[in-house]
């Protein structure tokens, strides 16, 4: 987007498809990006993939009241997180995101405003990388909105499979657990409410940014995807409970998993204090953090750390091992007494089990 | 799916996220055809596209009540289309379609039969090319039934873009038109209803399956992508008026189209009869026939006609000329007299204008 230019404000119904189609290729359809040979506006896009290179593809649909609210989310936010969970699915692989295809539906009356700041805020979460919008759909929709991204992505070398950790390995995580959950909680309940309460507004920001604008590991993955020792590899997007259950499941191995390892964000632990919670709950079944959950070589453990520290100043941290081949992930204390812990969120069923 | 063994319906709130993920991926994850690594159950899937050749990609984000009506299109029909208007698109590019990525949002209390018939129908729809689901997502929806399909192909030469159509060329359309959107009328009003004001059964079969299971012409794509003559290609899927202006927009040339030279589908004709409603108007504005629109150096018009009959036994008409540098398509009668005829669906704006 032109900043020097804002586009006029139209409601859709004046637009309609076409104006729209113009105007997000005009916002987003910089053709010249690595391998787009043809960008928005043909049937399809036509793209080269390097030699040599695997291709990455995820998707994520994201349903206004089921992912995102609108009273809490502004439309950029909500460009920026449904490009930053299919970020987050290339990262998990070691790979390099490219290209974005990105589907939108939004009631007919919306202010083509709110269209601008959804291409906007998806911009800003895929700049740092050259990831460009090469193709997409629009329509009305009869309800909310709904956003699909496609996200494709390339690996010149092997991606990390979550099917590949070995008994004995070590488990580790990325950077902190449990902020993007306590800033869904602050955000249910009502930012000013969580004020009230006694939760100090910078980290009321922080964990609200946590939840609206995740930052997915690009840099880290591209690193540990790389590095000798790593076996496993996957993002906490359904939190760590319910992520390292998969990579047990394809695995075929178990886990245990010691609670007082966990790296609880500060921000986390500070509002689950002033709001009664157990932010070590938000950690492991709150989701969405959208860090990397990894298995390794128990004495490649330090060394990973050291450098990916030094390479991307994002921490690693060892919180358990991998054991047994039960498929089953056991949370312990420091006295190794298994805790209970709820798992992360379960579309179609009631509540949470656990 | 194994047709000897059908699996147990449950409800989706019984069988949870995770178990459907596991079912769709029994159904459909057959890891194995060309070029899947990786298929569903990791962050992405892992593909790679054959050296030499560009990689095409197409969204589409199909939603109820919208796209389509759950009244009149059953589970599979549902799965069919979703992915048949890809395929519709890859075919536009000459391309090989490949790899889907499905993202599908339902009631959390629709019953499992009805999801595994959607991707059974899906599966139909790309058996004839091999195509093989590698990813997707699953959400519970707090309306409708909400479809989004990436697909992925390939293409070994040089794709057939909108831009290409040059002053002078014919403009030619594969099979014929309107059976769709006479499908739709008859699908509104009520089947039972078009039977009893007169449409024969046979004919309301026929239009009503060429809307909802609407072939893709992708062997004609691929016949027609590599033949020397052929310039400017896209898909008829808006309705001709409206396609044809995207070409015309894209070339920077205009188009004239004769009327009585249009391949209006006889089931459409025959119902446009019955019902009192001109069925060139379904040709023109109706949309979704998923034909090849094309233009083409003049002389190799009747050779290419010729040839795709040959190779596909589906006919290629030449329904009108590229001139002038307007952008407009202009409707004549056999006379050369200008008719004024409606333009195809317009998402966000209130009916239909033209």
């Amino acid at each position: 987007m032109n900043a020097s230019e804002p586009p006029e404000r139209v409601s859709l119904g004046r637009l309609g498809e076409r104006g729209l189609i113009r105007r997000i290729r005009k916002a987003v359809g910089a053709v010249g990006n690595p391998g787009v040979e043809v960008g928005i506006g043909d049937d399809t896009a036509v793209l080269s993939v390097p030699p040599g290179h695997r291709l990455l593809a995820t998707t994520d649909l994201l349903i206004e009241d089921v992912h995102f609210r609108r009273a809490s989310a502004a439309p950029d936010d909500i460009g920026w997180k449904a490009l930053a969970v299919n970020l987050s699915d290339i990262a998990a692989m070691g790979g390099i995101p490219r290209w974005a295809l990105v589907a939108l539906a939004i009631p007919a009356d919306t202010d083509s405003g709110a269209v601008d700041a959804f291409y906007a805020g998806m911009e800003d979460a895929g700049r740092p990388y050259g990831v460009t919008v090469v193709g997409g759909d629009t329509s009305a929709s009869p309800g909310g909105w709904m956003v699909n991204v496609t996200l494709l992505g390339v690996h010149p070398g092997t991606p990390r499979l979550r099917s590949q950790a070995r008994g004995g390995d070590a488990v580790a995580v990325t950077g902190s657990l449990g902020a993007s959950a306590a800033g869904l909680f602050a955000l249910e309940m009502g930012p000013h409410r969580a004020r009230e309460l006694g939760v100090a507004p910078d980290r009321l920001g922080e964990i609200t940014r946590a939840h609206l604008r995740p930052r997915a590991r690009v840099a880290e993955g591209r690193w540990l995807g790389q590095a000798p020792g790593v076996h496993a590899m996957m993002d906490c997007s359904d939190g760590l409970a319910t992520d390292l259950a998969h990579i047990c499941c394809e695995s075929g191995v178990g886990a245990r998993v010691r609670l007082d390892h966990l790296p609880v964000a500060v921000a986390a632990l500070e509002a689950g204090q002033v709001l009664g919670r157990d932010a070590r709950q938000w950690a492991v079944g709150g989701g969405e953090d959208y860090e990397l959950l990894l298995t390794c070589d128990l004495e490649s453990a330090d060394r990973l750390a050291a450098g990916l520290a030094d390479a991307t100043g994002t921490p690693l941290t060892v919180i358990g091992r991998i054991e047994g081949t039960t498929g089953e992930v056991v949370f312990v204390d420091a006295a190794g007494t298994p805790v209970a812990m709820r798992t992360g969120y379960e579309h179609f069923t009631e509540g949470r089990d656990g």
